[in-house]
């Protein structure tokens, strides 16, 4: 195999020189691979850090341009090289062949799609004042505001995006496009893939001749490495995906920090979806069927996987019910990500019959597992509202409600998220959740389901907290590259400043805007 | 005087069940005035957040014209009650009628400003996806993202702004501009100016039918009722100018919070001015008069006034410095906010002395005070990068640096500030230079001095720590608005959501989207 798998990546050079060592496993067959991870040494974090604050210094100082052919280089890189990207991706996560095109393709597409950002002039927000001398009592000056990278980023790698949130994911992607350098703390559940990720991505930078420490990946399966890294105060930023426990132990070790930074979590999420009777009446087998194929996509290991759906118990309910029992209790075995959430998942539905009435409890041999619908009454829900904590897989609790009303006082009752759902036909029924589903969730989808989330520009993926720490910003989308800028302000800068006299690092930056394109 | 001085105002009632009284004192002569002011019990403080939470339910409700007619109106009730403002100010604050003008005649643009950056779409943040239905595999929904409003917003009054960051400044401004209901904790030293300018915006509330509790205003001498706010999970973001130590102590609190928010710190600065030798060489006499004049204003009590000046020692150094020792040693005595205020200006002076070299002492008398100059060499501020911690009123340090590459050295140790300023004449010196200072700092001047900052789109008031807390956002400019909102995307909403069939909150923001003009 090659000879960087199982080291841990300080920029260009491999390194193993910790004593701790784990190991990859199939999930489908719990077996265990070869390779054998050294998790990073202190030392190896330490010299990590060195190097990735080293490396921000040269690349914040790249040119534009040079920075978007090196991020469109990466997509390239990666699809040359997608066949033993996808073994892996499967191999590690247990995840089906499609899935991993899917994933790979967006991936890909995030690389280009966030050079595009920079490229077009959007992700550096420019904002310019012109001046005005004859102002009285004082002349007006000129202002000029862009965006710069914050320094050197964290990412943690996320079990259930081997790739779309991992290595070569959108954390990295658009930090990379930012501007900043990047530590990849490798998700231990898929270590090949990470790996090989990482190693595609540094030989793009080492033919693009980008600064020693561009990127800088890091093994680990305890939480050592990670709090390291977190406390350092080189490091200025922080992107994770993962569990609210997993989100807020992080916030908590950057809490001790004598300078804060930002930890972008991407935390957990039930998706809840509303069902109003006009909707049921009118589409009830089509609702059904886009509800169960969104809970049963890829075992439901999605953060937008619907969890629990509010609905008016009318005439046509039961035949609806039957149809997710059908769908439920027809769907293949799935396998999901590792032992170690199958069992975890297994447990949260048990814990979960004892708040719920089990109605379908799907089967489970091994990592593969049916998915399991519960139901519970308005009533039930709202003496245990504790029935809206996500169950990471495919589960579905149906709450059923008298009426529209009662539906809405459900909802009161949710915690943020990251999406809500509303099936419903009138302009006044939209209407009227709007103030709820908005004051609860970070995406409203109409007559929809949530999982598939668009990469685009005027996406929305971080919700009010816990679905997300810091709501205002998305880890999805144009957007999701401002969580690794601030804006600094030129005043009184000469106009030639603008019109590359007086250069900006060494780019055409200015330009972008004088022409008025991003004004 | 009027019946609810000395009394909280929770909502549109008064209220003074506590025992803990205070006063004002008019710094000039630190006599005090008669009324005594009550501190918020808990139970009032308890009051005010439960009103605050059920007006902003109603508030975010209202629509988009009728929040800013209410915004407008409040800057014309200023304007009309202008006098019994300015005596306050100059009365509590002892500084001259004419800073008072000034700094009036700001806080009333900032609502109109404000009103103007959501009247005109800016605010919404408004972007589209349109759809592609024939996209396969999947065909692309619609997305719409627009910004709507956190929650209830506590303000704390800055002790050097009464108007401009107190209960009728910025941060109350943007709070209500985003949709937000606003708990201002009144700063002790002026209690009169706070609580007359919350009366003047519960009178404009009250006129345009806003609901009971959009503002409530406490005081407190203490930091039981702060630390009551901020920890409360009622409130959603939290706006505070002051000092390093009272942001950490309140950042603090919040880390104990349950649910995390943003505090919005805008802190200390020294706001380092370099100039280079081809400058000082041209133009001595101008950049000498520039900086006094910045140093001396209103007693240095900004946290934008210079502290620290880094310069080449060169033929015209000795001169320069004369310039700056006249100015200084024929300036007024000018009074400080607050006896103790000038009282920790003159033990900071003091414990400063042990660094520096004291050109020139200035005289003091009660609170008021004269500017001190003092010098070091490059060494010395490299052996102490202590010196360069801010004195909050006018002082000068001069840092003699042999060469731009010194000036450039001790740069680098400078901590995160609100701006930077150079004096510099050609486009390579410029260059040189925009490296460190954008990565110190959130705004650049250029030849010019960072007192007076501009109320204007493409401002930037937030630097890197410690100089704010969360350098990505302003407090300052229209884009201080974003601090008080959140993103929520619109996905698969049919055109005619967006043309007032369906409305948003009963009005016609997507309108301004549709007509292209925030694309």
């Amino acid at each position: 195999m090659n000879r960087y798998l199982g080291k841990n990546h300080i920029g260009y050079q491999v390194s193993a020189l910790g004593n701790h060592v784990f190991f990859g496993i199939d999930p489908r067959t719990n077996q265990k691979f070869e390779t054998a991870f050294h998790q990073a040494s202190a030392e190896e974090v330490d010299a990590a850090l060195t190097k990735s604050k080293e490396a921000f210094e040269q690349y914040r100082l790249i040119s534009i341009e040079k920075r978007v052919r090196f991020l469109k280089a990466i997509s390239e890189k990666l699809k040359a090289n997608k066949d033993l990207l996808i073994h892996w991706f499967c191999a590690e996560s247990g995840l089906p062949k499609d899935r991993a095109e899917i994933e790979f393709t967006r991936s890909c597409f995030q690389f280009e799609y966030y050079a595009e950002a920079v490229e077009s002039g959007y992700a550096l927000e420019i904002k310019l004042d012109p001046a005005n001398p004859e102002r009285k009592p004082n002349p007006r000056p000129s202002l000029t505001k862009l965006n710069i990278p914050v320094g050197p980023v964290v990412v943690f790698g996320a079990s259930n995006f081997p790739f779309a949130y991992s290595a070569l994911g959108g954390d990295v992607a658009s930090a990379l496009a930012a501007g900043c350098s990047v530590i990849v703390k490798a998700h231990a559940m898929h270590p090949h893939t990470s790996s090989i990720s990482a190693q595609f991505i540094l030989d793009t930078a080492k033919e693009h001749n980008m600064p020693d420490g561009i990127l800088c990946h890091l093994l680990a399966e305890d939480f050592t490495v990670g709090q390291f890294l977190v406390q350092d105060l080189r490091v200025k930023a922080v992107g994770f995906t993962g569990s609210i426990g997993g989100g807020m132990a992080l916030q908590k070790l950057i809490n001790e920090r004598k300078e804060p930074i930002s930890l972008y979590a991407e935390m957990g999420s039930s998706n809840p979806i509303a069902v109003t009777k006009s909707a049921l009446q009118k589409r009830s087998p089509e609702i059904a069927k886009q509800i169960s194929a969104s809970v049963l996509l890829n075992a439901g290991q999605f953060c937008t996987s619907p969890g629990i759906l509010f609905i008016e118990e009318t005439a046509n309910f039961s035949s609806f019910k039957e149809e997710l029992v059908r769908a439920f209790s027809e769907s293949e075995l799935q396998c999901m990500l590792h032992p170690g959430i199958s069992k975890r998942y297994l447990e949260r539905v048990k814990e979960h019959a004892l708040l719920v009435n089990v109605i379908f409890e799907g089967r489970h041999e091994g990592n593969f597992i049916q998915p399991t619908l519960a139901e519970a009454t308005a009533s039930q829900f709202i003496a245990h509202p504790e029935i809206q904590e996500e169950i990471f897989g495919s589960y579905l609790t149906i709450v059923k409600c008298q009426d529209e009303s009662e539906i809405k006082q459900c909802l009161q009752l949710l915690e943020g998220q990251l999406t809500t759902s509303l099936y419903a036909d009138t302009p006044e029924e939209i209407d009227g959740f709007l103030p709820i589903l908005t004051a609860k969730s970070g995406r409203i989808i109409l007559n929809g389901v949530p999982t598939g989330v668009e990469v685009s520009f005027a996406q929305q993926h971080g919700g009010p907290f816990p679905s997300s720490l810091n709501s205002y910003f998305t880890s999805v989308g144009w957007d999701a590259i401002k969580r690794f800028q601030r804006p600094v302000t030129f005043q009184n800068f000469p106009e030639d400043f603008n019109s590359k006299k007086v250069n900006f690092n060494g780019n055409s930056i200015f330009l972008h805007f004088l022409n008025g394109k991003y004004q």
